[in-house]
């Protein structure tokens, strides 16, 4: 096992899946592609892992060579399956403050008649960001340290492999027999191998929550994001400090009902920062 | 005052401020141009209540021609000033599926140069929804019944007027010295005068409260909602049966940073339904 303080291999898969070539330079205030490639290290049971779309979605805005400051906000709405192979990212500032700037993001795939198809949209909020007042209003939950929780053994689909999850409250149910149960899974998450936290990897880790209608209700049904928001509150100093260490990750649904969910989500630093909130609506079937 | 159950008015001024007018009908999935207007009673501080924005742009997604469903996920992002007078908003899907839909929205506005800028952009998903699975996993906050409160005494911006607030936890503070307290607002809202709900009116319902750097520091500083995700939990079906009656909106910050605070928020019907839940990031100056 890695310990958190590894030095992260020269070519991470993370990395690697978030690699993006500029395919048209941008106009003054236009928009800039990028091509990018799914990765089989981050496949999932349909397409890529949410997360991965998330970052990569991202990287296009952080890329621009417009773009002002830090992430504050990401959206991202899950159009339609991501085939595996090329994909396009478009990032586009849509508006440009004095210390904020708003973007468009559209992640589109070549389709079967040769045109191409919007596979994912996003929208972004970065900001130029000064120190002011701060303070911390949510209550961190209780966790052993990661240390002290066994690593989750990995089976399924492949992202889960990038992962060292360790679960606190709510691992997967004991049985799927459709016995109800809270809806809340709180778990010690990193990248692995470790490697340091950066605002792509952030917005990944946002969905590395598995369906709550799995744990609510003990049924192993199909489920997929439709949309998901995080909010970044970490500086990049703050992203820094975390390193290559442990998240505490934590999520519960508010309601299930007629074939869609909610989630909401914390992902905390090691040392007791919240480093962004996350929220996603997800389609189930029954 | 009005009770909850009298009969709307034929012109209420949240149908005037959310009227809109078709300008180009659109091609088969294309983008459907309406022409609004700030209403006078909707002014907040600074340009319009971010609330009826909000409904503005979810409108233009339900006057689409082409749509799909009902509302699942709004997500708008305010992007500068809006000045008094017309503007234009822009819907278009960018994804139609058999039961899901995705849409792009932009508020435009007649620019200094006379061209046209953007002032806020948005994104929606709409789908046919089925009976499945229901649970309501969020705990309903405990508040005493709406005619057991007074009606907050309306001061400051228009929008204000529009509403009828009640609030049970989390006034504004008593003084304004800088005092910390917890960033918790809980009140009974609804139009004033009493509407029927539909979802553009619950999307504005989701920007009703006050900022929660004022409750959380006691300091009236100027802050500003830079992005808004609200989910729809509701069926039209319990929209109708939540009538014109309160809701029950509660919403608390989860961290104050270099600039911007987050807020979580939820809204229920008198009967005890989780109507919406809502995020937004703001801007704050210290």
């Amino acid at each position: 096992m890695l310990s958190s303080d590894s030095p992260a291999p020269s070519s991470h898969a993370f990395d690697e899946a978030t690699t993006l070539t500029l395919a048209t330079t941008p106009a003054a205030g236009g928009a800039a592609r990028f091509l990018a490639r799914t990765h089989a290290g981050y496949q999932n049971m349909v397409g890529p892992f949410g997360g991965i779309l998330a970052a990569q979605a991202l990287r296009a805005v952080m890329l621009h060579p417009d773009r002002l400051g830090e992430p504050v906000a990401l959206t991202i709405n899950y159009a339609a399956p991501v085939t595996e192979g090329e994909l396009a990212i478009e990032a586009r500032p849509t508006r440009t403050n004095r210390a904020t700037q708003h973007w468009n993001v559209a992640l589109v795939q070549r389709d079967a008649g040769g045109g191409e198809a919007t596979v994912a949209t996003a929208t972004a909020v970065t900001a130029t960001r000064r120190a002011t007042f701060r303070r911390i209003d949510a209550v961190r939950p209780d966790a052993p340290a990661p240390s002290e929780l066994p690593r989750s053994v990995v089976t399924g689909p492949a992202w889960l492999g990038r992962y060292d999850m360790r679960i606190c409250a709510g691992d997967f149910p004991s049985r799927w027999d459709d016995h109800e149960s809270d809806s809340l899974t709180r778990l010690w998450v990193r990248d692995e191998p470790a490697r340091p936290l950066d605002f792509p990897s952030l917005a990944a880790l946002s969905d590395v929550f598995y369906p709550r209608i799995w744990r609510g209700r003990a049924r192993m049904t199909p489920a997929g994001t439709v949309s998901m928001t995080t909010y970044f509150h970490a500086s990049s100093d703050e992203l820094a400090a975390s390193g290559a260490g442990h998240l505490l990750a934590q999520a519960k649904a508010n309601r299930f009902v007629d074939g869609f969910f909610d989630q909401s989500g914390e992902l905390w630093s090691e040392a007791g920062l919240l480093l962004a909130t996350t929220t996603q609506v997800v389609y189930f079937k029954d």
